[in-house]
């Protein structure tokens, strides 16, 4: 596709900023709306936006001229200015709508909200652009419904914040069309991210079902007095952090059982595993690890009371810095 | 401690040769002994050890004369030689631990085998010397049982590869003197390490429990055809996995849920999270993903038909630049 694309944000909340960052940044053509319900949507915007955006963005760094900080930070405030006129703000759903490539909702995770919200985005956009919810939750065929096309609609569900983290679970529904499925894929791919299409709906998605269910073992662990929460995210960080980072749990599970594979490794410790999975249930049932039992409360003060707050900046810096040994190293 | 370490290593498999590196990397001066029964044992060890030492090890390596690639290669060459100059070769126990100030156990994952060791240990180490296991399941208050002093026993459980990951899991018994564990932690300390101590032995300890948990998730998310094994682990490298390498699952939620914390993460999406435990306890008996049950034979044949053959040294390099970006970055 050579004209440049028009995407619609709906929604300008931190997902909704964080996309609107990702889109500026990584397609130095595409023009984006916004439409949100807030009386000061363009200031609020202006003054949010640059958080999402990395410190040197778009500002030709090249370490030969690097020598006068004055220039740099010019050209740096220049290349901010490009990106931001790439900008426009609605006040109506309609008009941000008209003439887009690409309508992206991160409105109110309401089942109510996005049923009705479609059939006017069908009814303002062009019949080419691409209808993606980023929903954690409610899924295409439940939002649908009221739709003249359902085929048309898909969930792109990020992970928080998306103008880091590469990964973008698509959910197609039963009615989502194969080619509405192709070209998103397409869209991402371009833009170097990690879009993952799952084969059917289900409850939670997928990196929120494997990461819950890391979290229950973890509130379980905790609640059993086993651990405390700082010395949890230190065995987190120190181990499987930095491993799943580089390779997923099936590969490197796989690498564990040598030339036997996954096979061979749930032979050798299958023991282990399958014990540990049934304490981990006897635990849950003991404890009452569902939410609202009896663990939470307890478990809630040891955490609150033990992280200060984040240093998002520096936390998303050293993001950056993990996906870049991630891909450059061989 | 001034006087150098002698560390006794019973058992040369990959996680005691993955010790063995760690420990003639990070301390210049200490010595390890090997004790391992295979009739070859020098001669494996000085051709397998380089594959668990970084590139360039003990090479002094300085950019600018860096010129050279000859010297660069001789220098190497030398400081390797330096370093496997302080490993001995033992055929019995008894010399390899005599004169020890550690003995670091990683033989058979066998209960009786380890009963069996730890007397014989006690008879000929120095009292002082500090004794722990690498066992994954074995807690020292099993392997103690024959022994005069208990006290003097740990569980010292890394996560695999010990020379590359930080975590070691600290496992005192209920016997295990408190003096044992703070002189384990402040040697790991110092050696830049993530010693975490557990408050109780407990079954798998909480690396391998958090990480089974999740495990469980994929097994069952493949089973149920939500998603293929390839598939699974591109969400977790491109989510969770880079996520938390920077920060672990309590403070990342935590953060979530904004200036009301874990507990207004929990209040906000409870809701979720608890559709989602719901629907994979559903799942799990459904599909029987339990050891051994009807989903098992499936997803092994579609995991180990998806991965080829790791590549160690890619992995580590890239894992290497994963633990520098989190170090490194303010």
């Amino acid at each position: 596709m050579t004209t440049p694309h028009k995407i619609a944000i709906i929604g300008a909340g931190t997902i909704g900023l964080s996309f609107v960052a990702l889109h500026l940044t990584t397609d130095p053509t595409c023009e984006v709306s916004i439409y949100d319900t807030r009386p000061d949507l363009e200031s609020y915007v202006r003054a949010s936006l640059p958080d999402y955006l990395p410190d040197s963005e778009g500002s030709n760094d090249n370490d030969d001229d690097d020598d006068d900080p004055e220039k740099k930070k010019d050209r740096e405030q220049e290349a901010r200015s490009a990106l931001l006129s790439r900008l426009a703000f609605h006040a109506t759903l309609r008009s941000a709508v008209e003439g887009a490539t690409i309508v992206q909702e991160q409105g109110p995770e309401s089942a109510a909200f996005k049923t009705a919200l479609w059939p006017q985005v069908e009814q303002h956009a062009p019949a080419a652009a691409l209808l993606w919810s980023s929903t954690s939750g409610i899924p295409a065929s439940a939002q649908s419904r009221a739709m003249r096309e359902p085929a048309r609609l898909l969930v792109v569900h990020p992970y928080n914040p998306p103008h880091l983290m590469p990964l973008l679970e698509i959910v197609p529904g039963p009615a989502t069309a194969r080619d509405v499925v192709e070209r998103t894929v397409r869209f991402w791919r371009a833009r170097g991210r990690t879009p993952v299409v799952l084969e059917k709906e289900c409850v939670g998605f997928v990196a929120n079902r494997l990461a819950f269910a890391l979290l229950r073992e973890a509130c379980s662990l905790v609640a059993a007095g086993v651990v405390s929460p700082r010395d949890l995210d230190a065995v987190v960080t120190g181990s499987m952090g930095p491993r799943w980072a580089v390779a997923g749990p099936f590969e490197s599970y796989k690498a564990g059982g040598g030339e036997a594979g996954f096979a061979g490794f749930m032979e050798k410790i299958g023991a282990t595993v399958g014990e540990c999975w049934r304490e981990s249930e006897g635990d849950y049932a003991r404890l009452g690890v569902h939410v609202g039992g009896p663990w939470q409360s307890g478990v809630c003060e040891a955490v609150d009371g033990t992280f200060g707050p984040v240093d998002v900046r520096g936390r998303d810096r050293k993001t950056r810095g993990v996906l870049e040994a991630v891909k450059d190293a061989i």
